[in-house]
């Protein structure tokens, strides 16, 4: 099954990350140098730009300018929510058919990946020979089959290093804060402000995330304990956590005051939280309790400036892995996964891929071990997180040396 | 009037910003340097510290350790909200008696410049020979007399950066969205998101400061035009914006889901917008309005790791500046204000002082020339926060060379 002769064409789709377009950017270059490639497109806003028939030539972009947009945030070619029904398959494919398309890739999440697994079972029942690849991103970390993906090391770094800056501030003026940080289904990136921790009884003193059962008796109670042995305590909350009958805590009626249904982009969560700690706990300590929350929306998803550098390198390195893999004579479609080879010191990614059906729809928790009771994480999440955000800057703190009292 | 011999005692106070550590660190490098000063010591949280003779001796810190508290962000001394009465005022200067402290630098904005200034009405009426003085820091740049406050390039960096990545983020997704900043009385922090700006057509599309009297038809109005031309708003906005009546948005009836009633910390007025928004526009427009809201919070004045390096560099002055001042022969009380010497790349700042009663208690907005019309700043405004901020990094776009369609 020899690679066919034709055109590129590639989409992003899902919310963006701070590297989305590193991936991009590989997949240009290796592109332009594969042989079976002619042409290497772009769809404006994904399937829906497909349907449209809204291309642009990416071959002709220059490579100073590619490397721009390699290190700019957010999908260049703009991006789509949109899961095309079998009709749009259809028409789709069309489209592919009639520029010559006989590689395309999508980038994006689970539900990218559920793109082109629809795309390609139409391909088969036609009989039109066109490698369909799904290219991995997502700063929320859960797709199956891969270590983990392009997206999130960037995501974690800003997660930690708000966390690191915040704890400073709890530290510096008392009281609770609750930080609540991007994951519908999985905790990964709340887990990831583990990595701000710089000792014992740091901040963050509380993590907790959807693949354990929220209560707030638990939770309250949690925060009482902490604020007692530090005077402060620093919460980082997943905005998908959940009572244990399923329930997510963000959609409780009492915080629903504008009718506001979606998780990201509303501060809601974080003030119904806020407002329980301070009802909970006001009673239990003298004077009135100083609580805030942040929700760090989607500053940490698309902040310009700030990326980990193994992220971005192997977000471009998974774009060209993609192209090797789609020209190569015997894999038709597929997803881009990484492999970790070695830990610490030691860590490097190595690239393969797996067919789509495995990554499309479904999300990847985070496993019982690198979970620690109900509101924390493991030692080993934290080797597993390390290498992907890289180093962190250092934290100064004064030795107060104490001067004796006169009075 | 000879500067005294004695020993120099050093506060935080108020909210944290990214470099106040610096001006700590300065202040302390200067006091070892200066011949009068013997002893320094640091008040653990401010005036509190003082009134408990809660004291460090920062003489003992490692010049390393220094280093790195001076790259760390929020009160590494730990700050306090607290105006101290005349009884405070008096047991505070009998502590500074009994440990002989003849020189209190008090870092912080308007609110410790005012407890110097008590401070120092209570020394001259006693007589004590003690030089009071008031370090400039605040992220909301709001402090009379100086040109611009240690604390706000870095902060307004944070806001510039964050909307660069916003702006790529709402042009790949599209809809509405909108990032509340904070400044309570001033709109200086979220004027810098301008700086954001790349071009003609891009966001922030629209910024709404305390300055200005708000409106709801005119914010409606504004955004459903920039939405129909653009396809898309980003709309900056201030925590501190009022009705022409003076109220408080952020404290509308509608938005005060949990009786709380400060304006960071709580993610109520993004919240209260985006549905005014939805409500107000959705009939304007087909289809579901997709419209955001954030909420910068901590982050934009904690960040661990994101520093303007100008800023970090004046902050460090502003406390060697102190000492210089402080330990002048004439000057026995003061707040440090930073004077603009030439602009642009041509940019330098000089330091100076002014007497504490010119800075204590008051804010200062922006001045009319930075503002333009209801909605936006001026490019005279840009022109002075550009050199405070530094450079931002580059974005890259795609041409769009078109592909002709073929159906």
């Amino acid at each position: 099954m020899t690679a066919p002769q034709g055109n590129a064409l590639i989409g992003q789709s899902g919310g963006p990350t701070a590297v989305i377009n590193q991936s991009l950017v590989g997949l240009v270059e290796a592109c332009m140098q594969a042989a079976p490639i002619r042409e290497v497109y772009g769809a404006i806003n994904g399937i829906q730009g497909v349907l449209d028939e809204r291309f642009v030539n990416l071959g002709l972009e220059s490579p100073a300018d590619l490397e721009r947009v390699a290190q700019t945030p957010a999908a260049a070619l703009r991006s789509v929510r949109k899961k095309p029904s079998r009709e749009d398959s259809i028409q789709a494919l069309e489209v592919l058919r009639v520029h010559d398309v006989r590689y395309f890739f999508y980038i994006g999440g689970n539900d990218s990946a559920e793109t082109a697994h629809l795309l390609n079972g139409v391909a088969v029942e036609q009989g039109y020979d066109v490698r369909l690849f799904h290219v991995p991103k997502t700063i929320d970390n859960d797709l199956l089959e891969t270590d983990h993906c392009p997206g999130y090391g960037s995501a974690a770094k800003f997660v930690a290093q708000a966390l690191m800056g915040d704890n400073e501030d709890n530290r510096g003026l008392g009281g609770i804060k609750i930080d609540v940080i991007m994951g519908r289904n999985a905790g990964w990136l709340t887990a990831a402000g583990a990595l701000a921790r710089i000792g014992e009884g740091e901040g963050p003193h509380l993590i907790y995330l959807p693949e354990v059962d929220f209560t707030w008796d638990g939770f309250l109670d949690d925060i009482a304990r902490n604020y007692e042995e530090h005077g402060r305590c620093l919460v980082a909350v997943s905005e998908g956590i959940h009572t244990p009958d399923g329930a997510l805590v963000a959609q409780s009626k009492e915080q629903d005051a504008f009718g506001n249904a979606q998780l990201s982009g509303s501060g809601s969560l974080g003030d119904l939280l806020a407002s329980r700690v301070k009802q909970g706990l006001g009673a239990r300590f003298d004077g009135p309790l100083r609580v805030r929350a942040d929700t760090f929306g989607y500053l940490q998803r698309s902040f310009h400036g700030l990326v980990s550098s193994v992220d971005a390198a192997e977000a471009r390195e998974v774009g060209r892995a993609a192209v090797r893999v789609a020209t190569s004579d015997d894999v038709p479609h597929g997803s881009i996964i990484i492999r970790r080879e070695g830990n610490g010191s030691d860590y490097r990614a190595s690239y393969d891929w797996c067919p789509l059906e495995k990554v499309a729809r479904e999300t990847k928790e985070m496993p019982a071990e690198f979970l620690r009771g109900s509101n924390d994480v493991s030692p080993a999440f934290l080797d597993y997180a390390r290498p992907l955000v890289g180093d962190l800057p250092p934290v100064g703190r004064l030795s107060d040396h104490p001067v004796p009292k006169r009075r």
